[in-house]
């Protein structure tokens, strides 16, 4: 039988699952393959750090040449996350002629296009499975199985963290404080939570899926973000009255202009199949012009969910070589423009706190009707110091939205814009 | 550019989508795969018949030799459906060198091992992916992205006839009657609908499934069939008193003794993944022991959701034309029984018409245990003519409950054995 030798670079909680799968299932994999996969070398930062999972300590290094320059090892698995020196080590491998299989999305969502196009150009695989979604098969999928389609959107609940965040905001009523702290009680947080929470993880992967589904080039810095760390209970109780849950929902949308790419708290109906994956649970959403609407459900992380991606993409690899295939390389053949934010249509929700008095209603309305922002319902709740008002507006250009919360923010009929919340719901738009 | 000729073995509803998107995605396929794939030529069984989709004359012919024999042509699609002759027309396109993409769960059900074996001998491509879950990316992941795991369990929704049904009688109440009649006035039934609503259309789904997450051989003829047409409002109704709701599940599980797959009406609780899964969507719900629990969500069935799958199918044989690699054949070489249903073990659900008298119950209940089948719950509804025993079990044998079943028909304190369904849903069992 055929032998194929892997190298990693990493040993962390991804890497420690790789190493357990592949010792774990090895006669499966072999029977599925034909061949034989083993690990031969893992590169560690230093040999004190503490490991998950037993490794022979033969098998360890803290040299990555040792694994990057082993003309034996035919496949290297990148999993120590960043974007340096991982950049370089993955360029090294494929230098060297090693196929690469890599969980990084910092890397891939801003050097993704340089390094498939080095791969492509000696017929290597570089793989990211990984890379969005933890286990969730996807980016394959969405190169492969779903190539025949035109995508129009993409829509991704694809961090777990802020999704547990607001279950149990949703579900037990908890401010985001309360629930974060649980979060971090139970390991689904970091002790510093900004990634996850002001939006920047799901940004990486979300420009990762933009890429694959619009054969353009999406990068890290082209997406809007926005976190969930303002959202109040107030908000999660409006958007329940009004039939709708909040998600951070990352979405990429082609549009007639250009592309939409921004990750923000989002107001999604409770029939929308995203609705409800709860907890950290991860799913992503998408729209073909053939398939129409598919949805892709499971662990968006952990240790052996997200090793599952890779060790796939370690077979794929092997796979290729035993059939001396090549890789699919770089598929960012198109060039379509980018949206600005200020252009991204979409719905809003509002809360302001309003005095409670005649004329407030007709004076907001105005301000909207001046910037032709049509509203869709506008209900007052409240009385006194309580009084407030709810506002949806139909589908609208976001930089008429922010020209009216300027002239708002003024006006004697608005005591504070509380909330601004895009609600993706285009049902009754005309 | 290089150029890829397809011919096509009939022209119904599936093969006018393929036709439809390979013209339409025509440049953008191009782009994404580095060739221009083209229809050269579509057999059909007459002229006479109606298309759903313009095709130039020329293109026609009422001969499939001249698919199968034409030199020029590099990948066959079969979505002509059946057996025979479906069967030797493959076997033929293959023996002449030829790629394969079919949407044929009867054939791939049945003939699959022998048609993948002669595939895998000449380094052809035989893809099925549209043959289960319509537009659905699950085969191709399952064989490659989760190729890592060791799958222990697929539940499918894999019929969206019957889930249409389904979906009418508990959202609305209506008789299994009247919801069939309903769905086949919307198009989503035959007008001989056994195929659908006895489950044999799922069975041969299951088979495919089953075959490739276990690695197996699983025939259309292993698996044991139970269709919807016997289900009533009481039973959707206590169903839900009990947090179920129905669906008819496609079941396949890795034991320790063997295999178990089966097509079965199936209680599942509301909170599980797919108890969401509406009207006529599809989902199938694998469990890894890496990835732990995945759903793939979509439109089981259409013109364009099921050509989605065959073009996708098309284009990966045209992949592998291009970097001469080869296609992946068959990946069942494990040899494990395939399990008696009698030997199945799951929960169930029964409803008994009882007379209203003291001692029902306590004697009811004796003849499970002189089964040793443990209840979980057993509740007595009504009184006068309308007495009814609701009651649920442990995980039990489905022969030991064959067995109370056939001692409780003669028993004085059973008037009718209303229903007996079978429960998905192992928590609290010891």
């Amino acid at each position: 039988m055929n032998r194929i030798l892997v190298g990693q670079i990493g040993c962390g909680t991804v890497g420690s699952g790789v190493v357990e799968i592949l010792a774990r299932n090895r006669r499966l994999i072999a029977s599925r393959t034909g061949c034989d996969i083993e690990m031969k070398r893992i590169a560690v930062r230093s040999f004190a750090d503490p490991r998950y999972v037993e490794v022979p300590e033969e098998m360890l290094t803290e040299r990555a040449e040792e694994v990057l320059e082993d003309p034996d090892i035919d496949i290297v698995v990148e999993v120590m996350g960043g974007v340096e020196p991982a950049r370089s080590f993955v360029e090294r491998a494929l230098l060297n002629g090693k196929h690469v299989a890599t969980a990084n999305k910092a890397l891939m969502s801003t050097h993704g296009g340089e390094l498939l196009e080095l791969a492509d150009s000696r017929g290597l695989v570089l793989a990211f499975e990984a890379s969005v979604g933890g286990g969730i098969p996807i980016l394959h999928p969405l190169k492969e199985g779903l190539a025949g389609n035109r995508v129009s959107q993409v829509l991704g609940i694809v961090n777990g963290t802020t999704n547990y965040i607001l279950t149990r905001m949703s579900e037990e009523g908890l401010s985001f404080q309360e629930a974060l702290r649980q979060a971090q009680e139970l390991g689904y947080a970091e002790a510093d939570p900004a990634a996850d929470v002001e939006g920047k993880d799901a940004a990486a992967k979300l420009a990762i899926l933009a890429s694959i589904a619009f054969n353009v080039r999406v990068h890290l810095d082209d997406v809007f973000t926005e976190g969930i760390s303002r959202l109040t209970p107030a908000d999660i109780h409006f958007a329940r009255e009004l039939g709708y849950v909040i998600k951070l929902l990352a979405i990429a949308k082609q549009e007639e202009d250009g592309i939409s790419v921004r990750v923000h708290p989002t107001m999604l109906p409770y029939d929308h199949p995203l609705a409800s994956v709860r907890d950290v649970f991860n799913a992503v959403f998408v729209s073909g012009d053939a398939v129409g609407d598919l949805m892709f459900y499971g662990r968006g992380a952990g240790s052996l969910p997200a090793a599952s991606a890779v060790v796939g993409d370690v077979i794929y690899a092997a796979r290729t070589i035993l059939t001396r295939g090549r890789g699919l390389g770089c598929t960012c053949f198109d060039h379509r423009p980018i949206k600005d934010m200020g252009e991204t249509l979409t719905r809003y929700y509002m809360l302001f706190d309003v005095p409670d008095r005649p004329g407030v209603l007709a004076s907001i309305a105005g301000v909207f009707a001046g910037h032709g922002v049509s509203i869709k319902s506008v209900i007052q709740h409240g009385t006194g110091q309580e009084a407030r008002i709810v506002l949806i507006t139909h589908t609208v250009r976001e930089e008429d939205i922010r020209a009216c919360l300027a002239e708002l923010e003024g006006l004697p009929a608005v005591n504070r814009v509380s909330s601004v919340i895009r609600v993706e719901d285009s049902r009754g738009d005309d």
